[in-house]
């Protein structure tokens, strides 16, 4: 094989044309081998194939710098700098994670996972360059799905204006996530249809030099276009057209599905996992739909997720004005969210906690400030979720749970969920989240209560003694197996609490408790700097009540799953029962009886 | 006047074109008057009075919905909706608020503080008009400065391919707070120079119709204009091109300082109030100058706001590239910080604390997960600072201390604050926020510390028993006053901490305290939700220790004042050693007295 010779990039330098090709089908084969093994970001690293051997047959890599964004098409690039063997194998698990990380190699500059920040990150590396008086070349890689995003416009905002070295190379497959979104589609198909040559040229408004090369999975044009541009002292767009999952017939017919794909049978296109049945995304589209049909002023947004709700494309199609995919573009998805509230319809906003994160602001000056009465569902916050240091679902909670005015529940069932859903899409007083559960789903035969109205009111689902576990949204479970255990072993029936706001105490019932308690457990999916434990021992402070919160500690873990983390964090019955113990200074039940 | 016969817009409709010019000319008199009195935002205001006023004339407000991008350019609008009051008269006080407010008005829908949310907001109006049925006009009247915000873009790539009435106003009077700055500048210099014909539209670009109107300051044009694209079904921008200042020669001379202008003396453009002598802006520019000097990789980055740091256009002017305004684009300044860092520059970012919040996941993705040792500076985080409830610097705190990776710093004094900020700009090792103190500047003679790589480590400034008091950042100095007066009156000295970290607890020193501390006191300058003095809470959470947390309550307050702010959080001596009093069983030391 071509690629059993290449351990860096420098050894591509002297291959002829005729090699390239080969190495590329080489690292197609190879992906599709392993990804069908290991699942991945299929269609985005099958496209960039030649893009990423002709980007490090012309430059320099360390010296000049490839920034990926979002990182989903680093794949090809990992191969090239070092890292084939972690593809080149049969293991289901991954040697190198998916992202670009520096931690693995000097040709990565940073950890990325989302989305659109290439160009404000190559315009830092540029300034820091011209600073020093050195020379190299920088590069941003960002495909058309990431250009909507707000940063990777003030990114092109502020490089074309900086008049230095300054190369982003646009990989325009004609898709987002999904399908694309957005004005800038529009003009994308238009910069295509005409080979360049449109008027009005995004780019070029913006101070770029612009330059299209038709043929984005051929490496003649590729190779001519940046030898073009290396050196160059301008900021220059190079606009290249690919395909997505370019190579494996089934990944070129139905690119959403082969965005992201679990392991499969590379004959059938096939999924080797079975049907993990039930989940909140599909039942959640079951019910968001019936509610749509009744009451047309609903309207779901979303960040380029559709799936996030199970909206397929033949139901986004069917939902016209009622849905809105606005691209990767979480800030405008929250603050167009208010406009759509203030004006009498029904908005409900879906992505995921990690997405969250770049509208913190539109939630507070936008939503928050403006009391708009929109509905944000929040996806994967939660150890079960992602667990990609980039992608981390732990911090929703000590983000959102100290915005005034906005409430944000936390269900603890599919029952509770819907109601919690049902009760905030149809009032007009708070912008509400809700944080879906992210253990697998629940299902309740208790009666579960419709109106939220009465904020920050817990519910005491056990009424016991001495000990009350607070048990927040999917950690609800973990509280009722504790409390039985509790029970079991010291003989005693602690009380139970499902707090469902996290946004505030209920200080009826925390005065209440004191009567007969002396300890409060909280219990939460998420770090506990800044969440919601804190506020109930913030509230006890000055009371003989003691408390113990329990949930992740404030860090990046990269990679690291639910077990582990409950385990490393100390969320383990035997952990908590012991602190509990000494605490209390509690015997066990069958020691007590040995003794007496 | 033909003012006094307006008290909505529709007293406008049947004006002449006489009338509606005399008008420009009332409003003009009445705003410079008024804000010579109380203070505005000057430069804007005085630039839209002709758009305001054809605005009104053409749409019908509030069926149509004008909404004002960040609302600095409001207060003729505010005139022309039955608010004329307010500015007629030599009260210092207003009577209405500086921004757009929906509890003032129906022709007002948004609090709005905030740049560049006015087209995503209108996008959502447009949307819930879509669905409804209905039809009226929207309108988003937005700046050229607001234009460099990602969510300006985010809301034109949107509402660029909606297919509906969105009508936009650029309002291009070639300046933002400072001068302007981005690409999106230069090219609006070129539309200008072309009267619109440029090549290469950037509203174009993203579906837009455009119209190029040059006399923005003739009521004439700007009816015509808005005329033409009432009721359109097309998403539209009408670029206009006004003066800042318009009318008022020192304003026109010098529209950075008169964007927003203190009380001034109307013949001579001269502040009425005094010198306030020595602060924080003109200290660490001195600092920061030097440094720079001798350090040619340290590099400022400005989101629009340069006099921060006391930059003016002339130290802009002479450092080149080691400073950079990227325009209001808080999350490019933030990732352009990590890009800098990366690659061996030391990067500082200035901006407020209400700004950050638009940087939120920037700071978490981009510089805390990469490590990357940028320093941001955070201004007026404190009640101190802004009163506006879209401008409350309380939510920082939360906002950062819950972020891994990052070392968020309180100085309590100026040379704390300087050495804080020198060993920042000089390690490797930590992303590092400080939070500027907002109380008047204040001196110490005491040594500071010069290396904070020890994280966390907080310190006692007087050793003490039974009380310790960690009084945070600019709450310091109440610290020190109320632990003089715990002394006087309960004849006991209380310890007193300089916490200087607030992302993380002295573990040692909290453990410390037990063996002669019964209470801790808690007192920081932000909500308590999610803040500094829960950490210690948290912490002490299951021990003997009791502890009390001071700060504010999680709310949107409007116009407070520090004062009021303070008594109405109790963060009041009288109320702090009641409380304490009750706690410990004190007895003022005269009762003891007396009573022996």
């Amino acid at each position: 094989m071509v690629l059993d010779n290449v351990n860096s990039p420098k050894d591509l330098k002297g291959f002829s044309l005729q090699q390239l090709e080969t190495l590329a089908e080489e690292i197609r084969s190879v992906l599709i081998h392993k990804m069908s093994i290991s699942g991945g970001h299929f269609g985005p690293n099958l496209g960039v194939v030649e893009a990423s051997i002709a980007l490090h047959y012309v430059f320099n890599s360390p010296i000049d710098k490839i920034i990926f964004d979002v990182s989903h098409q680093s794949y090809v690039h990992k191969i090239l700098t070092g890292r084939k063997d972690a593809y080149m194998n049969d293991d289901e698990k991954w040697g190198v994670t998916g992202f670009t990380s520096p931690k693995e190699s000097e040709h990565d500059f940073f950890s990325i996972g989302h989305t659109s920040t290439s160009i404000s990150l190559a315009c830092g590396l540029a300034r820091a360059r011209d600073l020093k008086g050195n020379k190299e070349n920088i590069i941003a890689f960002i495909g058309d799905g990431s250009i909507s995003g707000g940063l990777a416009f003030e990114g092109l905002n502020v490089g074309g204006e900086m008049n230095t070295n300054l190369i982003v190379v646009v990989n325009d497959n004609n898709m987002a996530i999904a399908d694309p979104h957005g004005a800038t589609t529009l003009h994308l198909a238009k910069l295509r249809e005409t080979k360049g040559q449109a008027r009005d040229n995004y780019f070029r408004s913006l101070g770029f030099d612009y330059y299209y090369v038709e043929e984005g999975n051929n490496i003649v044009p590729l190779i001519k276009a940046f030898s073009k541009v290396k050196d160059t002292s301008r900021p220059v767009v190079i606009h290249i057209c690919t395909q997505k999952g370019r190579g494996y017939a089934f990944a070129e017919k139905y690119p959403e599905g082969w965005h992201y794909h679990a392991p499969f049978d590379i004959e059938t296109g096939q999924n080797k996992g079975a049907n993990t049945g039930e989940n909140y995304g599909f039942t959640v589209r079951d019910f968001l739909l019936k509610k749509m049909e009744k009451d047309p002023s609903i309207c779901v947004i979303t960040p380029a997720v559709p799936m996030s709700c199970g909206f397929n494309a033949e139901i986004r199609q069917k939902l016209g004005k009622q849905f809105i995919d606005v691209g990767i573009a979480e800030e405008h998805a929250v603050t167009m969210a208010a406009g759509i509230a203030k004006n009498g319809g029904k908005p409900i906003v879906v992505s995921l906690s990690t997405f969250y994160q770049r509208a913190y602001d539109q939630i507070l000056h936008d939503l928050c400030i403006n009391k708009c009465a929109a509905t944000l569902l929040v996806r994967n916050g939660s150890i079960w979720g992602d667990t990609d240091e980039t992608h981390l679902g732990f911090f929703d909670i000590a983000m959102m749970s100290n915005i005034p005015n906005l409430v944000y529940l936390a269900p603890t069932n599919c029952e509770e969920y819907l109601a919690m859903l049902d009760w905030s899409i149809e009032q007009n007083d708070y912008p509400v989240a809700i944080r879906i559960p992210c253990n697998k789903l629940v299902h309740t035969d208790k009666p579960v209560e419709k109106d939220y109205s009465n904020v920050n009111k817990s519910v005491v689902t056990i009424e016991g003694e001495k000990v009350a576990l607070f048990a927040l949204g999917d950690f609800y479970q973990m509280g009722e197996k504790f409390t039985q255990a509790i029970k079991d072993e010291f003989g005693f029936l602690p009380t139970l609490v499902n707090p469902r706001y996290m946004t505030g105490v209920d200080k009826y019932l925390l005065e209440r408790l004191k009567e007969n308690h002396q300890l409060v457990i909280t219990l939460e999916d998420g770090i506990v700097e800044g969440g919601y434990g804190q506020k109930i021992t913030s509230y006890y402070g000055a009371s003989e009540m003691k408390v113990l919160n329990y949930g992740l500690k404030k860090e990046f873990t990269d990679g690291a799953k639910a077990p582990q983390l409950l385990q490393r964090n100390g969320i383990t019955y035997e952990n908590i029962s012991n602190d509990m113990k000494q605490l209390l200074f509690l015997k066990p039940v069958w020691v007590g009886d040995s003794v007496s």
